[in-house]
């Protein structure tokens, strides 16, 4: 159940504050005297077996491991990992994959098999590729501000007029349209709530002009595979390239591997940082303890 | 002769300003009327037969192609071309290939192929990953500046010292050895001079640390490639990527094209831009007629 890594957490940080921290599926615990939750995505009901909890803190940026559970207690502050070095790493995989399309380092790197000294302008210069960015958080805004020294246009999406100097905002439902209509890429960083299931469908993927590459790191139930794999063979979209999947792991039966215009990595464009979440969770503990006002709640309403 | 793209150059750019522009392997000109010249690489001796140039325009950012020319008339300025889309291309080209490095985007392209999910951890942190640029001008600071969202160490090394926020700079000569010890990315930027031809040999690579990766979009004749062979196959450095090289196209038959640990692309990190060069030199034109001073002159003794 854990991911890589996290074998090797230790009670060592928690020991210290004079917290004893048990693994769930390990260690013996008391649920009456268990006050602090954290992990990624609980098996539902599991949270409601802890009733004196103050607080549950999630292992990842997206917390809809934990609001697919009906019995999740509403009154409990449920808290975002919000930290520098996943933001890093979803930045560095993002910009990753956007180079690598736009310089075509796929067709290089065919040439090379080949033996072949094959010279290729761009296919679209810089400063006429558009790149929007589906979400314009924490994590979608530095995403942009990651793209900036590039020269491109960016723009992104977001419920809320953001301000980000070099990165046009569009905002709310009205808005989408005309942020789809000039996304040459489309990168989702979305939370995965109510409103934004299935948002990459059909409907959508014929919004975005000819050509686009879609690039998802955000979770699987923000696409429908099969309308993706329609709008490739049809012709219409560039290319995909998915870091999650409707189910995880994806089966190796799935055609999403063998597309021959899909990109497929395993859910690690920003793998969390046991130490960095640690640190994180005693800080919050920390605040907790002293009576501070925990950072980074989840509005339950809006889903993030 | 030309590379892709130039065979559309127009003279219309020119005519309006009431000059004739002629093409030299194509168009027939005057020798003694020809007052500018615009080139990448001309034949040894070719400059001399214009005698009364103004001004010299290198189509690339290195002038290496002009100065190994003994017959180059020493009093005629000769510009580089400094282009920003020239100098964003290349932060893209090496910014991507850090980053399919950093990130074993090559492990999951691997995995991909045969429809495995092989999740792994960064082999290394970002944040104790350490970028060194051998160069630090204008290209090597653009490239600093794009890497430094991404949570790297970086530094640079270059003849003066430089004052760029979140760059580390080494100076000099007697520098190079405490810069090289610290690159677990060296990342060669340099003009190509009597004192920095071959400079990455055997020496050099052995100062790196322990699986260090050599990128090199400078020129082909700052790096030894046997050497480069050597660190490789013996275990020391951990791969290279290379977009220059000794003998322009690298024929079939050369190793390096197969070599498993080199990424070999055919000189195509900054593909000058012909609508760019042409308004730089139209820009450079303008400023020699109405007497005001050429900028981004060479520094013969320097040689760039």
């Amino acid at each position: 159940m854990l991911p890589p890594g996290w074998n090797a957490i230790s009670q060592d940080r928690f020991a210290a504050h004079g917290f004893e921290a048990v693994l769930a599926d390990r260690d013996p615990y008391n649920p009456d005297e268990t006050i602090y939750f954290s992990g990624f995505r609980p098996p539902p009901g599991f949270i409601k077996t802890l009733p004196n909890l103050k607080a549950i803190f999630s292992l990842g940026a997206g917390v809809d491991g934990f609001l697919r559970d009906p019995d999740l207690p509403r009154q409990v502050p449920l808290v975002r990992f919000v930290d520098p070095t996943l933001i890093h790493e979803m930045a560095q995989y993002v910009v990753m994959h956007v180079l690598m399309v736009h310089r075509g380092q796929r067709f290089f790197d065919s040439a090379q098999r080949e033996s072949q000294w094959r010279q290729r302008m761009l296919a679209r210069p810089s400063r006429d590729t558009r790149i929007g960015l589906l979400g314009l958080g924490d994590i979608g805004g530095a995403i942009a501000i990651s793209l900036l020294p590039f020269d491109f246009q960016l723009s992104g999406w977001s419920r809320s007029r953001k301000n980000i100097p070099g990165v046009k905002s569009f905002a709310g439902e009205s808005e989408l349209p005309q942020f789809l209509a000039q996304c040459d890429y489309c990168i989702c960083v979305l939370p995965l709530t109510d409103d934004t299931k299935n948002i990459m469908n059909a409907a959508f993927f014929a919004q975005l002009p000819k050509g686009a590459w879609v690039i998802n790191v955000a979770r699987g139930g923000h696409l429908i595979v099969e309308d993706l794999i329609a709008a490739l063979d049809g012709g219409h979209l560039g290319g995909a390239v998915l870091d999650v999947f409707p189910a995880e792991p994806l089966p190796s039966d799935s055609p999403i591997w063998r597309h021959p215009r899909i990109t497929a990595t395993p859910h690690i464009a920003a793998l969390t940082d046991p130490v960095a979440a640690l640190a994180y969770i005693g800080d919050c503990v920390a605040r907790c303890e002293s009576g501070r006002a925990l950072e980074n709640v989840v509005d339950l309403a809006k889903g993030y």
